[in-house]
């Protein structure tokens, strides 16, 4: 398996002082994902947890529904560690697009947002609209200081984003760390897939920075309640949390964060 | 043209205080870019300068040269404004393959970062490694100040990425923002491209965030010889850099930077 972090050599200057010193970076490796033989996408990743990011991948892009539909998935054995084969049980259907294109629409000009949040909605097998899940607000402005702690290698390099799974007392089932924020949360769900944990029911998802439309589909499929951020979601991300009654937290810090959707599930 | 910011109801909690109002977000909506009618991909953009995102795009994935492989680029005309079709020109091959597909090698576990920095390398018809550009290392520290004076939208969301290209005395020539910062990078390049402006020699191209390999991939196709930024870049992105001959700046900040390649074009 690869490092997470390497060393390149780095000229620092300081107010006028030039230092020459090895800096730690993450690592950033791309990752080629096959159906069998044939190659699906390749994705820039940080190596680790690469049949978890495969895994977490597919299924967020409606190609298996859980572990069943795996027969084997493994890093290509003769390669550099960056090639994983994930071989479909027998029955399952392989990809017939791009996954790049599911949200592609084949009418003429008719993608836009509720295009996209209607393909999610009817392509997760999850809903969460009637998710019990409640969180005191108090333990939930902990989780981004507790996310920090545990993710020691942001310390180290600055570049790595990451993605939690918290219950509702606040403890860490799960974290997943990568230089793609999407890939971290893919890594976490193919966890959560592999454990066969799927739903997430009554968990909170928490990430390190923005969240995107992608983010909250991904949650979306893998039936979190809850989406957590530390920095700005975007109007589809809230859009799509809207619609699908996830509960959406925006700049979750020490005693503040904004309720964006389902904010019913933050006990105030 | 849609909107760049929009409003959301938003719960705020600041200190136990619960306040109900509206909230500026950035939007996000998805973009179809067509070859003629042929869907090619969906990018997930804010709107605004879409059709220098899609040129740009093209070029970045060497799918064109330049403005004249370009016949027609416009917006598809009964749509929501989030469709745009390109008509090459005459003569001009159209894509054989996804272009998320560029760095696939057909080879048997080959993919490596040693590939994709030899893709790049070959696709770019803009060698940087003899730019002669020299920038004093106050005027480069300035920028990324300069850069967030301009870049309005981003206070009001916290949800932009900006990329702003500068000339060697500090002046900002090109600033484009978007939700997502490769989507940035392909606005300011697509700029470019139109204005006739490539290659971008003697620029500097600063972006908000972190590096990743993509991000100096672009930089490397439009031959920019020096990329800054104000967080971590990755260990592919070091290496893009310093095989390519572009200055990698990381860390940039009043009074500090560190130069990961090319360090030879900062005056000290």
């Amino acid at each position: 398996m690869g490092k997470v972090t390497d060393r390149r050599l780095v000229v620092r200057l300081r107010d006028g002082v030039e230092t020459r010193r090895p800096d730690t970076l993450v690592v950033e490796e791309p990752l080629e994902i096959r159906i069998g033989k044939r190659s699906l996408t390749v994705t820039m990743r940080t190596p680790g947890n690469d049949l978890e990011l495969a895994l977490g991948f597919l299924f967020c892009e409606g190609l298996i529904r859980d572990g069943a539909d795996v027969a084997v998935a493994r890093h290509c054995l003769d390669g550099d560690g960056n090639v994983v084969e994930v071989w479909l049980a027998d029955g399952v259907p392989p990809p017939v697009t791009d996954p790049t294109r599911a949200f592609s629409t084949t009418s003429a000009c008719g993608v836009c947002g509720k295009t996209s949040i209607d393909a999610v909605r009817t392509a997760s097998r999850y809903p969460v609209a009637d998710d019990p899940l409640q969180v005191d607000a108090e333990v939930l402005a902990k989780l981004p200081e507790r996310l920090r702690t545990e993710q020691r290698v942001f310390d180290r390099t600055g570049g790595l984003h990451a993605a939690g799974l918290f219950t509702p007392d606040g403890e860490l089932v799960c974290l997943r760390e990568d230089v793609g924020r999407h890939n971290a949360v893919d890594k976490l769900i193919g966890w959560a897939l592999g454990e066969d944990r799927l739903p997430l029911s009554g968990h909170i998802l928490l990430v390190s920075g923005r969240v995107s439309f992608e983010l909250t589909q991904k949650a979306s499929m893998a039936g979190i309640p809850m989406l957590a951020a530390v920095s700005a979601p975007s109007t589809l991300a809230v859009d799509l949390a809207l619609e699908s009654g996830m509960s959406l937290v925006g700049f979750l810090r020490p005693g503040r964060m904004n309720l964006y959707a389902g904010a019913h599930r933050v006990i105030r």
